[in-house]
């Protein structure tokens, strides 16, 4: 038993039904009264009534995707322009990322308030593109200090959109437990975020607007963003981001496919995370928990059709040996991993 | 799900054998360059060790149980008038809280290097003592930066007193489950240290230099701290602070026998956290886990072997029902809490 394992300052609060309440509390602890509110078009309204308590001097709705220097420039002006001592942001990751980037260069406090399952709330990770390369970085400035999580915000997000991203946040559980920093308090929570993400995904997937379903689901993709924050990308996402950047993959469905083989290939000589993640499945084996969720969530099977040609399996392997981290449970061959794609690929059940 | 729950920084470190690296590192983390060492005569051989690779300015051997104003003041002095910028302290309890007692004044940032499987490494309360009086108080300025375990440090203890150690953390664990402020988060970190505890104390019961069963021993010992102080005193610590206090009983004897009793009382009316303690004890439930462990561990049975009269059960009930918080699983009458304290005096099963 060796490792290090750093646990980040943030308060987490799940109020459901009452984010207005939490919010105010949140921004009332950090002494902060001159708050710049970052949420979209799309979210101004859910953000008028989450702050109507807080005092806020600016509200900016300017949130693009992989947050753009240029719009990140912008935001931290505004942000200095009106002399604001706080940030709370209200969306999904691009909206939390945004506001990461003004912390990154201002020292803002983030109270962050998420509509999506994207995790980025509980990490110090950053992001900022342009001329279309994403540069990343940590900080623990940019981590928000608080976090507060209503499952009602989350409600009206369409079902098979919740689904796609809760089993993304299940892929991170999964490959969290082998990452190249993994350690037992990851394994931990990675478990636990299968358990809420197991548990809460069938019942979104049945009623996108069950308040029950939404809370579970919001409580794993949490952990799992703690967990994969913590542990680091393992095969699963060096295989995804391969045949992605490779064949213009879909994110979602790709991570979907290709999950239960990866599963499959490392289980066996990673018993302590079988038996955690069999356990947090509630079922005989990991791989049998996987499985019954994905029937259950009619998740996507074969990787061929989503677009990727058969020869692609014989070009993606070179340099998906390449990234895999040398820790992989299952020590990965140019033949075994073949095997894998081709599966995948295909669509064969393990 | 509603709960609020706040992950505090640390970095902890498990460093079997290496304690001297990895002290050293995290003191460079910290840019110190004017150590001051805090250890009590009796750790004074391990703490020239473990603090070797480091620039120490001072080493300060006065500790005492409770730690006592005076002696806090005394280390303070000590602290300034050598200029140091930051304490590593190498002990138990008490050497940490000295350590805790010169960081709430002066701010200076501490790595602990613990001996036994006190816990007050991963909190952030701090006490203090004068008059006979024990004031305690909760400041973030007070938690160690890193802590850095090595099993290899506390093989020497008496196998007897490791496992008195052990049980008390392990009441740690079991009374976090329905603690006043518990929350999921605090359960499954209590829920692997009843997994660290119950796979670690068996082998230092056996053979107190195991390496092994101290490693556990201490994972469990820390997670049941952090679960602990997150989730404060329930039922279970109620019942022995006031059996302690009235009766004068021995600290960990006390504990030792109560808890089965507690448990017993309380899992059928939490039925999530009956599962998680079952399945971290590896049993069919949670009461037969810590049986099977009690009878492993030959842990004491009954009160009336301590010095406990029979006629204190009956003064005993009515400051318990006082003191024991109003989210107790199951209700605590009269009646119910007269059965279950006449059962841990006379040693009955459950």
């Amino acid at each position: 038993m060796k490792f290090t394992h750093e646990s980040l300052p943030q308060r987490v609060r799940f109020a459901t039904g009452e984010a207005a309440a939490a919010v105010a509390a949140e921004v009332k602890t950090l002494g902060a009264q001159r708050v710049m509110v970052i949420a979209g078009e799309r979210e101004a309204e859910i953000a008028a009534r989450v702050t109507a308590d807080v005092p806020v001097v600016l509200h900016h709705d300017e949130v693009v995707m992989h947050v753009p220097v240029a719009v990140a420039e912008r935001a931290r002006e505004r942000a200095a322009e009106a002399g604001a001592d706080a940030l709370v942001c209200v969306g999904g990751g691009s909206t939390t990322g945004l506001a990461k980037a003004v912390a990154l260069t201002t020292g803002l406090p983030i109270v962050a308030v998420p509509t999506t399952y994207a995790g980025s709330e509980a990490t110090d990770v950053w992001g900022l593109t342009s001329d279309g390369t994403k540069r990343t970085g940590v900080d623990r400035g940019v981590l928000p200090r608080s976090v507060v999580y209503d499952a009602t915000l989350l409600t009206s997000l369409p079902g098979e959109m919740s689904v796609a991203s809760g089993l993304n946040a299940l892929a991170h559980c999964v490959d969290s437990m082998w990452g190249p920093r993994v350690d037992p308090i990851d394994q931990v929570n990675a478990a636990e975020g299968i358990r809420g993400l197991a548990a809460g995904l069938p019942l979104v997937a049945d009623d996108s607007a069950s308040v029950d379903g939404v809370e579970q689901t919001l409580y794993g993709a949490y952990l799992a963003a703690v967990a994969f924050a913590s542990a680091g990308s393992g095969m699963h996402h060096k295989i995804c981001h391969v045949l992605g950047g490779m064949f213009d993959l879909p994110h979602a469905q790709t991570h979907a496919v290709v999950l239960p083989h990866v599963l499959a290939f490392n289980a066996p000589s990673a018993p302590e995370a079988e038996t955690r993640m069999a356990a947090a499945f509630g079922a005989a084996s990991a791989v049998e928990g996987l499985a019954r969720l994905r029937t259950r969530l009619s998740a996507p099977k074969a990787l061929k059709d989503y677009g990727m040609p058969e020869d692609g399996i014989a070009a993606a392997v070179a340099p998906i040996l390449a990234a895999i981290p040398d820790n992989n449970p299952t020590p990965v061959t140019e033949e075994n991993l073949t095997a894998l794609l081709t599966a995948a690929w295909a669509g064969e059940e393990n």
